[in-house]
């Protein structure tokens, strides 16, 4: 049983590994093949389309990293954990808070929710 | 379809209903009945179980309220709320956010987690 801590430190490396290969091997180690993630943006089922969504984020915010915000938390089957999405040492441009949900061990489901996002021009 | 506003506003109002019967009648109306519900402390399925689990928490501080903290969010079936408990006027207890999932427009799934309780004596 992993802790909601090393299944947060996981995902934000998956999320910020741009070597396709590397992703695709971190996908297929630790979520079902059937994980599902969502979020108020945009959606996807199985390691390919997950991949693709990583890919997408990354493609379109190239500088950009993910990192952890505070302490994840979690019971069960469930974790919580909060992140940032900016510039490398500075300020985050986008904040949210992840809920998974892990089945024998692998992330089977993802529940995004946005905290902060950048104002509308 | 309701609003993550208009779930929470009725859901934070369920916990704060002492009379069983309004209770039952609330739960029937907008839980499915094989609704689950899990926190880090308690867990059940079914109007009977999560009904008690309500009751339980009424008894134990009679003196509290649940009220709604900052602005529900949500999209699709799921929605995210943050809520307190203390007494009434009085500065909260615990603090919690709840993630709820939706089918056909009743609550099929309450996911919920502390974001603050009290210190260990």
């Amino acid at each position: 049983m992993r802790t909601a801590t090393e299944i947060a430190r996981d995902y934000i490396a998956l999320w910020n590994k741009t070597d396709a290969g590397t992703r695709r091997a971190l996908l297929a180690a630790s979520w079902t093949e059937d994980a599902t993630y969502a979020d108020p943006m945009m959606k996807g089922v199985g390691h390919g389309e997950i991949d693709a969504l990583i890919a997408g984020v990354q493609e379109r915010f190239p500088e950009f990293r993910f990192s952890l915000r505070g302490t994840p938390d979690g019971y069960d089957d469930v974790a919580r954990f909060s992140w940032a999405l900016g510039p490398e040492g500075g300020e985050a441009v986008v904040k949210g808070t992840d809920i998974v949900r892990c089945r024998e061990g692998r992330i089977a489901s993802v529940t995004g929710f946005l905290d902060q996002v950048p104002p509308t021009a």
